[in-house]
């Protein structure tokens, strides 16, 4: 991977960034951004890292998490200099209308909008865009941007890589998951990263209540035309005294069945109104379906929300399904 | 790692070879059985790979498995030389009172009997004994004995040797994940295995029943002093068409709870009688609670049976568990 040389001199000759990833974020998203401050700000640079969200639970045991703030409101964004992490448009990271003296954006996701995605999505944000959608992660991207400045990979910032190179490839089981990621993960481990404690924490950390709820999410169960989908209600949390944040990940687990097509998860967001989350394996494109119903997402994970009835939701995906590639990409 | 110099100069030496590995074989015993077989045959030799159990139909996609043979008639062992994989005795491999021309070990578990394992015990069974308590898999140390004979790594041992080295750590989860782990598995990827493939049929190719039957398993359970327990019945199998071989893993799921020490899986084999399978984290050590019952295992994986109504075998664990340390090994 070739970093650009524009971003070299950005980052060599800048002295403040605002370093920003999407909303909602995950492993890669915070792993990238904490790992990034630290190395700039080894090299004497002033760095504030943001999200709109907070960091979710999961990702407190990052070394550095603490630094994210989750307002613009203590400076003054036009004073600094933007680096966009994990992805491609300020509408993504919930910043859309601040402006930067000068942009960077690094991400690994694909710049052109998906089959379907929303109007407006802005394709090319940034004075310099370094986007590399063959990349595993945007860890990926982080790792060899400071190999290449030659900062010392310490401990904390290899926990912070080698999480969000492990959440980005469900920790080496995708198919983005290749000879180079499992070489950049033996240099983490090498630099101080811990597999076994970072595996515990990013999977075995869940409280009993949010495994109560993954039980009664699994007893919900509908197989139909290879669609295999499982609910989580309102009722559910306050049974359990769970929330929304529990749910993270559940709509991974029927996916271990071989004749599955897709694992489809309604969470209940409202009345009537339901989240939709979409997972599937290999060729199964859930990204157009999730676009039928102006959501989002990539080929396996893919989201939308819809307002009708469980029973409709259910039926209208199944619909949807069955339609796709009739009615929209012709590409495979 | 160092391969011995009287291991390489047996493997030139002699022309015909028994290989063989434990009852109940998982990845690594099949991967390591299968690729060394492959490996030596390419030298033009001649190889017999046996197992007193079948291949476990996860492990049906390796390529080479039906290799194995599950009996020893068809063949004089005392004309070969026996190779044991993945367990250092006799008795582990069913195959004690067989005689061979001469034998090695190649093992990573630890020769010494643990602390209450079963007397009679072959602690020092074989001519050559290649045993490596610290190496992650027996899958590794056959990929450096394949390096130092200078045979070429082809596709189909890359697989079966990464399918081995991701069983025994968890895919590059547990705590015997290292860089030096990593690093082999980029080499085997580089030569053919894909972690994706790989991953799918270890993980993810179960039939609807099994996952029905998993639900039922974790409706049953309880927690009680930090062990959570479930159980599957006969009367489970019956209800969903399944059989024990598809409990496999099930002992795992109630791992992802932070506050559970130990994750206890109760499966019945006869009227009031019970196979129990246990699972910790970290320091917690079953392998000496399984030892009260004359079971046996690793610090965080082990197993015995026992006869008793299941509430009672439920309270004996619970007991066993409190008086473990007091009781029994006083190492940490």
């Amino acid at each position: 991977m070739k970093v650009p040389r524009k971003l070299l001199s950005f980052l060599k000759e800048k002295d403040n960034f605002f370093i920003a990833t999407h909303i909602n974020p995950e492993g890669d998203a915070i792993g990238s951004a904490v790992a990034l401050s630290m190395a700039l700000e080894s090299q004497g640079k002033k760095t504030v890292v943001y999200d709109r969200d907070i960091v979710p639970e999961f990702c407190r045991f990052l070394p550095g998490h603490e630094r994210f703030k989750n307002s613009t409101l203590d400076f003054q964004p036009s004073a600094f200099n933007l680096i966009l992490l994990d992805c491609n448009s300020l509408e993504r990271a919930g910043i859309e209308g601040l402006s930067f003296k000068y942009s960077a954006v690094i991400d690994h996701h694909e710049p052109a909008p998906l089959c379907g995605a929303r109007p407006g999505t802005e394709e090319n944000f940034g004075d310099i865009r370094w986007v590399e959608p063959e990349a595993a992660a945007t860890g990926m991207m982080i790792f060899y941007l400071i190999k290449e400045i030659g900062i010392k990979i310490t401990r904390d910032i290899a926990i912070n890589l080698y999480s969000a190179i492990a959440v980005d490839t469900g920790t080496f089981r995708y198919n983005n998951t290749t000879a180079e990621v499992l070489m950049v993960g033996a240099e983490l481990i090498a630099a101080g990263a811990s597999p076994a404690y970072i595996s515990n924490h990013l999977y075995e950390t869940w409280s009993k209540e949010r495994f109560a709820l993954l039980i009664m999410a699994l007893n919900s169960i509908e197989i139909r035309d290879e669609i295999a989908m499982t609910v989580v209600t309102t009722r559910m949390y306050k049974k359990t005294g769970t929330g929304p944040e529990d749910t993270e990940n559940f709509s991974n687990f029927p996916r271990i069945m071989k004749d599955i097509k897709i694992s489809a998860f309604f969470r209940e967001i409202g009345n009537n109104y339901w989240k939709v989350s979409l997972r599937s394996r290999g060729d199964v494109n859930v990204a157009t379906v999730a676009a039928l119903f102006k959501g989002g997402g990539h080929r396996n994970a893919s989201g939308y929300k819809i307002k009708a009835s469980l029973e409709s939701a259910k039926e209208s995906l199944i619909k949807a399904v069955k339609s796709e590639h009739r009615k929209f990409c012709h590409k495979p």
